[in-house]
């Protein structure tokens, strides 16, 4: 089965959605898709004189922020995903952590930093992977928006990167997991001024090179760890490439990174 | 089973929401929950600057309201409850008529008005009922938003009385199902004026007499009309009452009022 990400630079370009959840629909088998939120929680947000807080660089989920991301991603990119995805036969089915209780989290406790609402996933074990399985089996193909909950009565705001590697940990007990994280680059570069430079494989061992070196920088780096956990707790494969490679990316002509243990 | 029914009478008013989400979490058995919009989307439609758009005292659907209405409806109100309900052990799942197809619509034909993207319902055969009782039968509480879509990717505004009026008409061939809205009064008033004037039991014999004699008010009839249909197709029974009321329904304390066909 096939767990997809996609990010702001897709659900931002309307072409590029359409063309997207045309070749997502089209793949066989069991998928999920996870998606992110996008620039139009920020529009939003701009309209509604809610402005981004941030502490130390970092952002910070407060109660008008969780308000306006439940919307957005909850609401309006996540069901307009499920209605695109429905036009094009596949039988989508919308969901956030909340519901049918799959991804229950705990709210960041206040260390340095209160991030507000913003929920961490104690790991794959706490998912209930039943449920969705049972989603899957059934036909259905799991829409998630980049929220959870806390058990407690309140919505989290959680990083889709996040959810799409708990999710595919969770279910690889079960199915062989492929988790591909759509990126806005070709896959990870070597050469980050050159958008040619895409190394087709990075083992673990490299990868530690990799870091060594500084050719991965800093923004990737929470990524590809989460995707080398992701492998260690049992998925088969994670790819990085552009979303438009992913109809290519069981075939030769696969352009993107691969990630394995060894 | 139990279908409920609730609008912005408890919607806007936290306390007797959760104080109705308690008693909805308590009802055993198989149970379906449709929510209204209330004032949160027109608040929010405010700030944003969007008019409510009337025809001839119709309210109309454009664009930017769709979009409004699938964030607030779809996503703040449909994930705050489900999170609630979650909190209360009710394992909950959000949905609209997008989701799994649950409920596909057609946009209203323009005839004097154009409605603009509101979802007009053909009828409970148009019903996805495998996907809701697949659901039910795996001890999930379905959540639903007045939301639907076109099946050609676009999402339709669709009144919550409907919703769970077709709902549990498509239900009815395989459950006795209840069918409880919940009103701001106690009940239907013989009296318009006087809150204890709640008429117990209202037979369609009985309704159409109402109709004739004016003691039904324009407002009443297209939820009578509505539930009457249910009725007719099949629904065991309509409850109209207070939200208050849910945990009496079964019972001699019962205060609203019963519709069944004689």
């Amino acid at each position: 089965m096939i767990i997809v990400k996609i990010g702001g630079n897709i659900l931002d370009n309307p072409e590029r959605l359409q063309a997207f959840l045309l070749d997502f629909a089209q793949m066989p088998g069991p998928k999920v898709l996870v998606h992110g939120g996008g620039k139009i929680a920020s529009a939003l947000g701009q309209k509604l004189g809610i402005t981004p807080k941030m502490v130390e660089g970092r952002r910070i989920t407060d109660a008008e922020t969780l308000d306006l991301v439940t919307m957005v991603y909850g609401g309006l990119v996540n069901k307009n995903v499920v209605a695109k995805l429905q036009a094009l036969g596949c039988n989508a089915i919308g969901l956030t952590g909340a519901d049918a209780n799959i991804i229950p989290a705990q709210k960041r406790p206040v260390r340095e930093i209160d991030y507000g609402f913003a929920g961490d996933v104690a790991g794959p074990e706490s998912i209930n992977a039943d449920a969705l399985e049972f989603m899957l089996e059934a036909g259905l193909t799991p829409v998630f928006a980049p929220l959870t909950h806390d058990t407690k009565g309140s919505m989290l705001n959680t990083n889709a990167d996040t959810i799409a590697s708990v999710l595919a940990t969770a279910l690889a007990h079960k199915y062989k997991v492929q988790l591909v994280y759509s990126f806005e680059k070709k896959g990870v570069l070597q050469d980050a001024a050159d958008d040619a430079s895409v190394i087709p494989y990075i083992t673990a061992g490299k990868y530690k090179l990799l870091k060594e070196t500084g050719v991965v920088n800093a923004g990737m780096v929470p990524k590809l760890d989460n995707a080398f956990a992701a492998l260690q707790q049992g998925v088969a494969q994670v790819l990085i490439c552009e979303g438009e490679a992913l109809p290519s990316i069981n075939t030769r002509q696969y352009s993107g990174t691969t990630l394995s243990l060894n």
